[in-house]
């Protein structure tokens, strides 16, 4: 029966990074590789009163079914948020409650994509995200980004040669690079892209958890009617929920609600509910400030004991907060054939090969995560790391 | 920008049940329009006690992102009740939990529909799964069903003529109609079904809530190769949760996990712990038999107020369980017309005429849910509609 197979099934590419997780979870390996908040920041307490709070409160209205576009009540703190943070002007209505902001990719590739058409990406980019679309079976382009931002040149060439509906970026604390845009760099971007009938997402899971460094312009204030912005709580609050969101204009969000319906009716609402009561009950500023703080702190670690234990011709892209740190080692090394032997000592991080579409790789590349595991483990884990890579 | 939506977005039907039921929550309405369970129902404190052990016993790993496939324990617990209930031996490897069984419908179509396949649906049939898969723009055909299951000479021309990928049925109390396949159409379908490369689909929101009448053979034991099985928790304990499952064999089970981690990398596993946790700690069998006796009873009053106050020569399609009476009205009526009217005298109902696909539509049926509203209710709406009809 394996003939029944959809082609766009067939198209998506294996996930590398399902086999290195697997390896990785494995409790004796100190891992580097996924992207796993600390659970020792979860606010456990807080979100145990809330779930007591809503269900003693309302349960008739929480247990039940509910409308696709989300809570009504969050819908509002979130544009609230965006207002206060940022300062821009969102309308609930434009706001979508979602599976997580993985969800956001899936329905965008839904309502957007038909076989064939070109979208681009950051080269090398979020493979969720990579996946996510190549179900839609686009023709990908690629734009390259180094520390200041996406390569404008690239970009304007592949704009003006494919016309992508979509451009995905991740423009703070870039996955799995770390990088942020610099401002100018947003300028460009957004004068470049304006010229174009293309939708530009700002992915912004990480936005929240700056280090250093002054926060830059959203690309929403930029270019208001051709960025949608998603967001997720997974990286500030609390990741087993599966809470995100995606803004879009009006012309995209009643497509984008009949897609939603259409996939699972609506997203979890006791979850809705719970989230919403942890936020009104909560700081969710103080929160993200210890976050701040303990990511900080073991970035730092992190950064020494490379600085210590790796060869002294390692460079680290310059990162300002987020979860990762993006090693490139020296040309001639291959972080796949690293790999194999950290995993014999019990150290695990994701090489930079499965990030990159295309031929373009840098095989020397590697993405370390400084989220998961605590210093201890983080200076071990060097370490070792540090001995495979001086073995040559 | 509009023209960038893609065309399978432009091409979904309009969904006239969301109109409808936008104007059935309004406070006043006596609404029989939704399938929404009686929230007098839900186990409240029963997830409440769940919430908090599983808060305070695992609150590290409840709250962390987990595996696309499910949660271990959820997924063996799916399996055992399977055993038992049904007598089915079904491997845990075999079951991924999904949003809801709406999720399901939707992986499916992913993994399974070119543009342009067929696949085949009963008439009238369930509007979600219709909505769904005409995302991935199938060739849809019908197949008839009365009060004993599918026209099996139709289906078997429907096999013969488009050999369509997939067969979507509800062989239990079946929406919107209520009937269930007897269990001679349930042996002809498969036996037809076995002769052509054609997924069967039993979806089973409803099954366990048998009123009267003895339990008939799951597709599974009849068809084992070619059936997928769906299976959720919104009708028996929770809908809000959003969790569902999907049953499939090996060879389908890597696509559609490859096909969740794309959607949204998994179920929220916060409500998966805590679901498996209420079925740890509470027999289920006791409370579904509950929700048998109050679901029972609002049908009976729903019987016999029609008796009371619709025409004579209005039907009720045979139903031993489930959520929903099919009634017919008179040939010459128009249950579209009488839906303006009842709205007026604030009642809702959901006309027949959207469960059609293509031309064969009886516009003198309508769709009837007992659950939602409560006795008293009940027979003051049926009593309006009554009005409503006599009036011609």
């Amino acid at each position: 029966m394996k003939n029944l197979l959809s082609n766009r099934i067939q198209n998506v590419p294996e996930s590398f990074i399902r086999r290195i997780l697997k390896v990785s979870t494995q409790s004796d390996v100190i891992s580097f590789a996924g992207g796993l908040p600390s659970s020792d920041l979860f606010p456990v307490q807080g979100l145990q009163d809330a779930c007591n709070k809503v269900l003693e409160d309302n349960p008739t209205q929480t247990l039940q079914y509910a409308n696709s576009e989300g809570d009504d009540e969050l819908r509002a703190w979130i544009a609230k948020r965006y207002k206060e943070k940022q300062g821009l002007d969102i309308s609930v209505d434009n706001i979508l409650i979602t599976n997580g902001s993985q969800q956001a990719l899936d329905l965008l590739g839904k309502v957007l994509l038909n076989e064939g058409d070109s979208i681009a990406i950051e080269n090398p980019g979020y493979l969720g995200a990579i996946q996510s679309f190549s179900l839609y079976q686009p023709k990908m382009h690629t734009v390259a980004i180094d520390d200041n931002g996406l390569n404008v040149e690239q970009l304007t060439q592949v704009l003006a040669d494919y016309k992508p509906k979509l451009l995905y970026t991740v423009p703070n604390f870039q996955n799995p690079t770390g990088i942020s845009y610099s401002q100018e760099n947003r300028e460009a971007v957004a004068g470049v892209v304006s010229q174009f009938d293309t939708l530009l997402i700002q992915d912004d899971p990480y936005g929240e958890l700056r280090f250093s460094g002054a926060q830059k312009s959203n690309f929403y204030e930029l270019l208001p009617e051709q960025t949608l912005l998603l967001g997720s709580f997974s990286k500030v609050v609390v990741p087993s929920f599966r809470l995100g969101w995606i803004v879009a204009p009006d012309w995209l969000m009643k497509p984008l609600v009949i897609a939603k319906q259409a996939a699972d009716l609506h997203t979890n609402y006791f979850s809705q509910q719970v989230i919403f009561q942890y936020l009104k009950d909560n700081a969710l500023d103080d929160h993200i400030e210890k976050i701040i703080q303990f990511y900080g702190k073991q970035k730092q670690v992190m950064m020494d004991a490379i600085k210590q234990y790796f060869p002294a011709d390692v460079t680290i892209a310059e990162s300002e907060g987020g979860m990762f740190l993006w090693v490139a080692l020296s040309k001639e090394m291959s972080a796949m054939a690293l790999f194999d032997k950290a995993i014999k000592e019990k150290v695990a991080f994701v090489p930079g090969k499965p990030f990159y579409v295309g031929d373009e790789t840098e095989e020397n590349t590697l993405r370390l995560s400084y989220v998961t595991v605590n210093e201890e483990k983080i200076i071990e884990g060097i370490k070792r790391l540090g001995r495979c890579i001086n073995q040559g």
